[in-house]
């Protein structure tokens, strides 16, 4: 992978010009609001498992308007294209690496599933190998979708220390360029072109002037949208999901000077909420060991997200919730917005229903206007015999 | 409901009149394409559940672009409320209704799901009562939605015959007026509105102005959407789902004069394909009982719709599939559309991928252009716990 030194900086103005490269490559993905669920968020929640009687009482009531960026609806599934065509075009484009003979090459990375799809696909397109190195126990839809692709496939362990040996190993052997998942500058880069349209679309769906913008208000439970109205027009706020931290540190670049307020969400089980704690300690967290149901968020934050995330204070708040709760927002996506997305991409929607700490704070920032709250879908690929099994009465 | 004599004509014209009355009610919905299904539907058939050597040999080889109208995503998650709010607005219009105490006496109807939903809303939202006669096998959340809107659910057994029964004692009772989910001019008209918006909006989409048509294209097989190209723009054929044939007819009435074909689809499990063997025999079989898993498709079609489909021949064709290649082309549209759909939605897509008789008819007809062909995505009310059990590995 191209050398950080040489890297455009981590700025705004730089994810603009990442969108600018990786445009033709990734779909310009929907966005989508829904009533019901900006009804629900804008009632005091009902913490799911717990008894009903007193419900709501002491609870935080904000005034919550939900936007949805579908990029479960994007290119293999997930966000993940829009930093893996980014870093493979920014190699195409350094002189020294292909002179070395980098297109023969090719690129390696390790990934747990739609990193791996993503390289695979990028590399294909530009005809150059791909060597992916996914945990065994990587779900089965997501290993034949890599190897479909035309990727190498080459299994390890699943910790990071695991896959990591083994892509070192494959590097030496190969002379192949790592092109790893969240922490590096092109990466981070890429994902955050998705934070940029978010802004523009909901800009636009406001101004009631769609243009490429695209909106669909669905809803089965009938309900009105929220009371509450604001001066200022587009988001307020965005909560991405952060497992290695690309995307919401990406999507943090993308909102800079924007006087959007950008927030992060993980599954607490087992300590999967390792950037929460480390905001917490002041100190990164880099080793967890986690089986959480949203399976794209085991892995530690990586260092340079952590640069943009703590040290810039770019991200405003990371927020955790269970197991329990991921599962009741991921039905109420299923079931009454009609999207699939997978388990990860739940749980921003789970903190804006369920934290009391992240309600408060909207209660507390936003007032009677309420805010408007963009929810990245990051990614759909989840099997039908998982969700089976998540949902087994 | 409005005697029949005083009814619109069942006409194109009627239908744009429909559409100007509901459309205040109702979501434009999006209309869809996927490369990934358009490259599967023009591949050769790999019949689900056959041995695959010699895949592909003697079958069809037509060329299919795809193009799906997501009423899955529309009010109550479901086509059926185009002819509910279009039925309660014409009895609302008709003098001698509210004079004769309608608005005081409301409505009644006996639908398996998706009907009751949809007239419970629109009752509601005029500020009607609404009893709703539902089999006591329907499904908990379709019967909680129902009771939801605000409706009167009164329970009976779970064959036309006997919720008819109960709907006429209702009747007698409460001086309400029947609103029937399919024969009725005024449901057919209503539904039919969904097929002038596919229309229009593929038009525009192929224009390349989306005006406040909706487009996503997405795909996580990396296909290539299917060659040929054809000069005429616009669709060359819709099929929709048909169970008691409102919305196959409306969408027939819609498409009058056009030159576009449409098509019916439906289950064999279980007899369920009554529409077709109604049209193979030239005589319309009033009586079914089938349990397939498509169960939106389980009544037979009616008299006013078969007037339309067979006796004015407005459809061209009706095709059926087994349970085993609904479930097929619904997983499909869960894994690599990311939309949720039921069973009974699926049907279209199955026949389009599956049957070789239908495959073959657009191979002969359309010739290298291909054809651009509509698929109606009917609703998307199913139970996590029915999807469970479905693709319970």
């Amino acid at each position: 992978m191209a050398d950080p030194k040489n890297c455009l900086p981590l700025t705004r103005a730089s994810v603009v010009a990442a969108h600018d490269l990786v445009r033709p490559n990734i779909h310009r993905t929907p966005v989508l609001t829904n009533s019901t669920l900006s009804k629900l968020a804008s009632t005091p929640a009902q913490q799911e498992g717990q008894e009903t009687t007193g419900e709501g009482q002491g609870k935080a009531r904000p005034v919550i308007r939900l936007w949805f960026k579908c990029e479960n609806l994007q290119r293999v599934g997930a966000f993940k294209v829009r930093g893996a065509f980014h870093a493979v075009e920014r190699l195409k484009a350094d002189e020294g690496w292909v002179a070395g003979g980098g297109l023969g090459r090719g690129v390696v990375t390790h990934s747990s599933g739609n990193h791996a799809q993503a390289l695979a696909l990028a590399a294909r397109e530009s005809g150059i190998p791909a060597h992916i190195i996914m945990p065994e126990i990587s779900a089965p839809g997501k290993i034949a979708a890599t190897k479909g692709y035309g990727a190498n496939v080459i299994f390890s362990g699943s910790t990071s220390v695991e896959r990591e040996a083994v892509a070192a190993r494959v590097m030496a052997e190969t002379g192949a360029t790592l092109v790893p998942p969240y922490d590096h500058p092109d990466i981070i880069l890429g994902q955050g072109t998705l934070g940029l349209e978010f802004q523009e679309q909901v800009e636009q769906l406001m101004a009631g002037a769609e243009g490429d913008a695209t909106k669909v208000t669905n809803g089965t439970g009938g309900g009105e949208a929220p009371n509450g109205q604001k001066k200022k027009k587009g988001l307020d706020a965005i909560i991405t999901p952060c497992g290695g931290g690309g995307m919401l540190s990406g999507v943090a670049l993308s909102c800079e000077g924007t006087g959007i307020w950008v927030f992060g969400s993980e599954p607490s089980f087992q300590g999967a909420d390792d950037c929460r704690r480390g905001l917490a300690a002041g100190k990164r967290v880099e080793s967890v060991s986690t089986l959480t149901v949203a399976d794209g968020l085991r892995t530690p934050v990586g260092a340079l997200p952590w640069g943009i995330i703590h040290d810039r204070k770019l991200v405003r708040g990371v927020y955790a919730v269970s197991e329990e709760q991921i599962t009741a927002a991921l039905r109420l996506v299923l079931e009454r917005m009609k999207v699939v997305v997978e388990p990860s991409a739940a749980v921003p929607l789970a903190v804006v229903l369920y934290n009391e700490e992240f309600r408060a704070l909207v209660e507390r920032e936003a007032g009677p206007e309420g805010w408007d709250v963009g929810v990245v879908f990051s990614g759909g690929n989840v099997g039908l015999d998982n969700l089976g099994r998540l949902f087994a009465s």
